[in-house]
């Protein structure tokens, strides 16, 4: 082979899909997407590149180093690359208000660009996959994205998972009755984040280093470590901080969570309260969300939360908002991992292979692949000129269940023969029944 | 209404599709998809972003100047955004020798970039929509493309569509014919190309500019505007040219092609010899394809054709290769211009909106859209606090057909009432039975 002109090679943290891994990655789209419209949720579609000021001051500094800007020669506009689906959300609503009815129930699949170091299972584009409420100003809106995660898991077979539940103005209050607000506060809440990695002496001496005298970090360390029901946490939270106006609306909204995710007949044992998770973006205001999958050996799944001002930065007036988005790559990791994969799914999508005994029965073969597609079989037919056992070995391989073969004497007779090639099984059937009889050996 | 922060808007050329048009987009892509399946195409996906050496030198300079660069900040790799989706192919088969098996059939759904002047229905983002066969020495392969396009074209609904058949060796060989070769070959090549614009006159007229000498250029328009039938044309090709190795091939291919699509019953009128059609793109080696819709008042609806030399360049070692691209951008817009689409298709895919009478009925309704839910039937639960006249006039607005009602009556007695929209049509029935009378209702 001579050496090629171009080295075929990929950008650093890219990565191609192949076709049996597509297949797999279709089926957990389809499931999500399926569920998304089963609550209601309309599909959207944004650009990929942005205009840069979209994008700018919405994620933090450190994240906004991440992202990807696009330029073409003579271009004036700066560009980038969509970092998330929250802001182009965002920008949407804003931009369309005679197209767009609020609430407006959207979401969205579709990939995003950050340029993180790449490791093994992260990539520098990757899918996104969000639900989201604008014009939601009632709980019941937070209740609806919780039981749309709830059920997408459910169905994608995951059977031990937590959707943990907190609320930013709950946190807020925190630090108000701990005495503690502004930049401090947000310290807080870094050490607070890092409570499932270091436990709640980590946390303790990270609120020690910063200053914070130990009986405000014990004060802190026994709200966010209730122990008891949800309903017995919330009557704590109203007894000690009940006073502040922010805990009161805190516990308010999370009593009304509670009640409306009770009154879907959602599962208990897939949601509960956390008041150690914080989330990281800036712009959530009220719940927040975060799905963990036990025992996966990896961090949260999906994330989410009430946003009620991010819209207002497009709009110059906020839009009660609430919404989600899957870590659709962990989770499709995770369907590999928990074997959730159907096992009828397999590497193609093709169940029969028309084989070509000669150059003189091809036409035959083609008028073959013709009638098995017409009645619905999905058929490829043989494009090259190899011998029959290449042909077969090469189905086998692929994973399509079903060879068509003809000879000369099955064309004069005008019959097929039909081969499943995990047990060998053969039929002989006329022509115009093949893809009747096809379908009845793909079935068993 | 305050100003906002950040005027939402979108960059020159790029557009936003809101729910309406989306489930109009993803209507016509899935019957794409089914095709494609039918046909044995499997998916592929390659990243957005490509190494930019990846991408030129393969559509000429003029094309290359449209190509969008990227970079993340410290990035060294120098990137762009894909142009199409057949370099990446190209790159994918060179790429991963051991993973793919030929003959490799992949079909691709995904957005391209190129920096045009924006006009009225033409975008700097748009779909590109492909399916090809790699490793495909055979003319049935091409066959198999052309089968793809006219059953894709059929089910979408064109009923007026032609799928022009020509050969890149066929040009070559009535260049040489007439005595041209080399750089006047292609101008030669650029003249004919015009013809459906300029029409015959036109064409003479150019090349006369380019300084053909009358014979030579009335023998090239006798050979492109030949009457009769496909087998005729071939006839008359053979006699005329036949001697010209190039000839030679070029009728020996698109004979056999003439041959395998009328071996798979593809209806006659869909595919016709027009050997004024050129195809611009340098890549061709052997037959090529062009679609066009009649009475459509627009150029080609999809373009193709077979590629033996482009996997080379990736891989050092050519691999004969057939396939196409939809001009999908131009399918969706002509699905609205000739009604295509089915008339169930609404603007919505939610079939039921559960509306919320006062704060003490929404756990109630909670529970009905999750009981609706799980009968299977796409449920929107109202989550703002509004009067009941303004939930409906929402269903109606969105086009939900159905709306449930239930008051504190309707709670005591355990019923729900089912009201159709368009006919006002209502039914007060048992909660348990809600999702059965509902599906009823919708099928009406």
């Amino acid at each position: 082979m001579a050496k090629p002109k171009i080295e075929p090679r990929l950008p650093k943290g890219m990565r191609d899909t192949l076709p049996p891994q597509m297949i797999r990655r279709e089926y957990v789209f389809s499931i999500v997407r399926e569920v998304f419209h089963l609550y209601g949720f309309e599909p959207l579609q944004t650009p990929v590149l942005e205009l840069r000021e979209t994008l700018m001051g919405k994620y933090g500094e450190d994240a906004e180093k991440l992202i990807f800007n696009a330029q073409h020669p003579g271009g004036k506009e700066e560009l980038a690359l969509r970092y998330d689906l929250t802001v182009p959300l965002a920008r949407v609503v804003a931009q369309y208000p005679n197209e767009i009815v609020l609430p407006f129930k959207r979401y969205q699949i579709s990939p995003v660009w950050r340029a993180e170091r790449p490791q093994k299972g992260r990539y520098r584009e990757f899918y996104q996959c969000d639900a989201d409420i604008a014009g939601a100003p009632n709980m019941s809106a937070d209740a609806e994205i919780v039981g749309v995660v709830i059920t997408t898991l459910r169905r994608l077979g995951f059977a031990n998972f937590t959707v943990k539940l907190n609320n930013r103005k709950l946190l807020t209050a925190i630090g108000q009755y701990a005495g503690v607000d502004g930049e401090p506060l947000s310290q807080l809440y870094r050490s607070i984040d890092k409570y499932d990695k270091v436990g709640a002496d980590g946390v303790r001496a990270e609120l020690a280093e910063r200053g914070l005298p130990a009986d405000v970090s014990e004060k802190i360390m026994a709200l966010i470590l209730l122990e008891g029901s949800d309903e017995e946490k919330l009557d704590v939270l109203t007894r000690t901080m009940g006073h502040l106006p922010a805990a009161e609306a805190a516990i308010t909204e999370l009593r009304e969570l509670l009640g409306y995710l009770d009154a879907s007949g959602l599962p208990r044992q897939h949601y509960a309260f956390d008041f150690t998770m914080v989330r990281g973006l800036g712009y959530y205001t009220g719940p927040i969300f975060e799905a963990v999958a036990h025992d996966a050996g990896m961090g949260s799944i999906m994330g989410g939360g009430r946003y009620d001002e991010l819209i207002g930065l497009f709009k110059g007036e906020n839009i009660p908002t609430v919404g989600m988005a899957f870590g659709i790559e962990r989770i499709i990791d995770l369907m590999e991992t928990f074997n959730l994969y159907p096992p009828e799914l397999g590497g193609t999508n093709t169940q029969v292979l028309v084989t070509v005994f000669s150059p003189e029965t091809r036409r035959a073969a083609s008028a073959l692949a013709a009638e098995l597609r017409a009645g619905g079989v999905r058929t490829e037919l043989y494009v090259q000129d190899r011998k029959l056992g290449a042909q077969i070995g090469y189905a086998d391989k692929k994973g399509i269940a079903l060879v068509a073969l003809m000879g000369e004497d099955e064309i004069a007779s005008g019959m097929v023969k039909l081969k499943r090639l995990s047990d060998g099984h053969e039929v002989t059937v006329a022509r115009g029944d093949a893809a009747d009889v096809a379908r009845g050996l793909l079935k068993r």
